[in-house]
């Protein structure tokens, strides 16, 4: 098989050359773009379990684990004990996560219109729609 | 704008499910996906530079030194002086590496029609050229 009609190498390849052109831009705000995904989920939540967190961005515990300890060192966010569960922590926004919040909105929204551009917004649909298929797929 | 709908979170969700997958296929044999693009490339060109192989993997040189240098110390590539230029290195396969192309092809062809499974072959199609273009684009 040609490694051009590798769906890993595929992937790999596009996902690569995406995420450099975003990590470059992200830098600018000391941001990632794994950390943009938790950010993303706070703006929209507020407070989240780091499970919580996981599932929503289809990450392992661990991953999720050392990203949430970075951003709390660069003040992004607050890890508290939950009050009414003492075994669960909750994650919450810091002011300068919800400050951030229009810059890195901007950032992405570009990144998208970007990348997309040299689709019809038929294909942009059945793109989005065919790597959701993929990235749900019970592989075994 | 919603994670769902950001091509970076699609891609790198697609291609996080399809790459977890496909190493726990080859680990059996000792060789990581990025390993299996070089093996490739050997099977194909037999003979080839560093610098030939990032460009068909579409790696920094940085990334294709390591990945070289873990495959020489499993015995699955030789690294020698070209002796008509002293200042080029040139790779090749070993025998092991050889030995293992019907076994990896196998795996590879399998995970193929296992992430592909849901689409149509119109639609396969249509994926791999969008992957191509969004792997091939200039993101500046």
């Amino acid at each position: 098989m040609e490694l051009e009609n590798c769906i890993n190498f595929l992937l790999s390849t596009a996902q690569h050359n995406v995420f450099q052109y975003l990590n470059s831009q992200l830098a600018e705000y000391g941001v990632t773009p794994a950390q943009y995904g938790v950010m993303n989920c706070l703006w929209k939540y507020r407070d989240l379990t780091p499970k919580q967190i996981g599932e929503l961005l289809h990450l392992e515990a661990s991953s999720v684990s050392g990203i949430l300890e970075r951003m709390q060192n660069n003040g992004l966010l607050e890890r508290n004990v939950d009050p009414e569960n003492r075994r669960t922590i909750r994650v919450s926004p810091t002011q300068k996560t919800l400050d951030l919040q229009p810059a890195i909105e901007k950032i992405i929204l570009h990144m998208n219109q970007l990348v997309m551009e040299p689709f019809t917004q038929q294909e942009q649909e059945q793109i989005r729609r065919s790597l959701t298929v993929i990235g749900n797929r019970e592989l075994v």
